[in-house]
């Protein structure tokens, strides 16, 4: 099969550092590049002259167009999916041109930066009727694909109960980065609730389902955030005060009639494990464990089983898989993203389309409202 | 000083094991009679016939009373304190005489069938100016007494959040004595719900204080029960409907800002301990873990702390004092008990009373209620 031929929106001139523009070279360009399934023909940028410093930058094909409207890489005849890695802010004006341009579709989680634009995005995919990916890529982690077929496979029988803790290792909890300021504000749709919390919230859909009846309490344990510049460490502002939430707690009953609780804390836990998914039926119970960031860290994943007919035997569960060297030598943070294009190539599993994206703004919403004030008016200005 | 001198109702002629009156045999029994701080001066069973046969059957001195009626073991000048423990459905009933005669008196918990009993008992004890105790005796345990002592001493600063997760060891989750039926009836006030999360919860009320605002969840997994004959393991019922829950996830905001989240599940992990209550704080954290049933069982705990002090290092807390060898001899399952009386004797810690049983209550009743139908319909009748 020919390559697909790609077009990057958002993809810096920069090493696979933090920052704007960084994510698409650690995750995005690092896939590609080894993959035999995709060319990148296309970059564009906020001018055709950053785009084109990008192309220099990352040694390019000379052939590969530079772009700085997002309506010129979405009608170039040349690209056939494009990739958007920009601030969520922007998701909803960069994705629409390329939707109507009806060509195949990723865009970085969140989808949009409201419920509202999420919807319109889905929407335009729908009547483009193209292929669209949403960019939460815990989901293709082969330790989160072994646990859903654990799940689907019946190895715990019916699932009863299940309880997710989670403490994402960001850094002090009172301490931002002052570039990415927005990631402070609930409403700006692209914070510790949208972003972590909805990275992890994706993957327990994937394999347990949506909630029936939902409740949460949100919580500012740091309300009063000090911001430092990144690129020397010095505090920028010693007081900024924060409208997102730094701890999620979530419960509630699934449509399947499982039970479930999500826990998201701060600051990264100083005992144990940084995440642990409890998932219990009435035939055995399964540990999902995981030491470091969730969607992009290094990080080591063991998953335990015990079931009650090997009542006194602990088993670790072998969850890696034989995986393409192109796919196996992509580094961290970028793995995941991996994984996410090569099973978008082959139409496997691990893939999150816009529906996908959609139902988890939905349930995003839905716990912000049932937290009630301020996050429920927060939603409904958004 | 002269020892207090104790008269039991529901002191059984029976070896320290399960059913009717075998818990006070177990932990009162086991108690008092190594211990310099009290004498056992009077029983009172169902009749004066049965309390004899109590007396002759643990060789308690020949002058000892025996007693058919809580009035009368109420109005005997010579009992200094009365311990009931008897089936919660009669705890009303049974120590009101107590009150009315002004005795000190000990309940086990729940301190009565329902919230409105408890009242009337809470306001007796005050009109009588007695002391009272109630039988959540896992607060004295010498463990939950260092993990209070860390958090009040502020060894982890300011509390931002708890998890709590305890699944309980009470065998197949689908099987129940027949002998104990009123365990899966909702409004017998004595069920898993009242019982067995009470009990922890008293103690999560001790170390961390009450609840501002509050969520729950209540499922029943397990909705059709297997009655069996403890004496020989036979099933007598296959299918008995329980309308007590079996998952009981709860979550919401302390008075103290702190977010807080304690899930009860079943059945008993398969991984990992029993108990695991998670500690959080501005300057660190603290895992208090045990293994086997929380109030009565023989355990294993842990406390372990790591502060961001010491963050490399995870210290594992001595918790264990030293105790009385009257107190340290008492076999599990009644040696938290011990620790309740000894503390009681000597004014100390650990000790919960009328007031401190109609907090917990309170709670269980909101919680019932938050959690909607027809568990809220069921604290309206009870």
């Amino acid at each position: 099969m020919a390559p697909i031929k790609v077009g990057i929106i958002g993809l810096g001139a920069t090493g696979p550092a933090l920052g704007p523009g960084a994510w698409a070279v650690a995750a995005h360009l690092a896939s590609f590049v080894p993959s035999p399934n995709y060319d990148i023909v296309a970059v564009c940028n906020s001018s055709a002259e950053s785009a084109q410093r990008s192309i220099d930058y990352h040694k390019l094909p000379a052939t590969t167009k530079a772009y700085g409207k997002p309506e010129d890489i979405a009608a170039d005849p040349n690209v056939d999916l494009v990739v958007v890695s920009v601030i969520v802010t922007s998701h909803h004006k960069v994705a629409k041109p390329v939707l109507l341009a009806k060509k195949q579709l990723f865009v970085e989680w969140p989808l949009a930066a409201s419920l509202k634009q999420a919807e319109e995005l889905a929407q335009l995919a729908r009547e483009a009727n193209v292929r669209t990916i949403v960019g939460t890529q815990f989901r293709a982690d082969p330790a989160v694909q072994k646990v859903k077929e654990l799940v689907d496979g019946g190895a715990i029988g019916r699932v009863t109960s299940t309880q997710v803790q989670y403490s994402p290792s960001l850094g002090p909890p009172d301490m931002w980065m002052d570039s990415a300021r927005y990631y402070l504000d609930f409403k700006s749709g692209g914070n510790e609730f949208h972003i972590s919390f909805g990275h992890l919230m994706d993957s327990f859909l994937y394999v347990l389902g949506d909630f029936d009846q939902v409740k949460a309490s949100l919580s500012k344990q740091y309300p009063v955030m000090k911001l430092f510049d990144l690129s020397n460490g010095q505090v920028t502002n010693p007081g900024v005060p924060r409208t997102a939430p730094d701890h999620i707690f979530v419960q509630g009953v699934l449509e399947s009639g499982a039970i479930a609780s999500i826990n998201y804390h701060r600051p990264g836990t100083l005992l144990g494990k940084n995440f642990r998914w409890l998932i219990s039926g009435t035939e055995g119970e399964i540990e999902f464990t995981l030491d470091g960031h969730l969607q992009i860290g290094h990080s080591e994943r063991e998953i335990r089983i015990k079931t009650v007919h090997e009542p006194s035997e602990v088993r670790v569960v072998e969850w890696k898989r034989e995986t393409p060297k192109h796919v196996e030598s992509v580094p961290f943070p970028g793995q995941n993203t991996a994984f996410v294009w090569e099973a978008f190539a082959s139409g496997g599993e691990g893939v999150a389309d816009f529906e996908d994206g959609l139902r988890l703004h939905r349930l995003l919403d839905r716990i912000a409202r049932e937290a009630g004030s301020p996050y429920a008016e927060y939603v409904e200005e958004m």
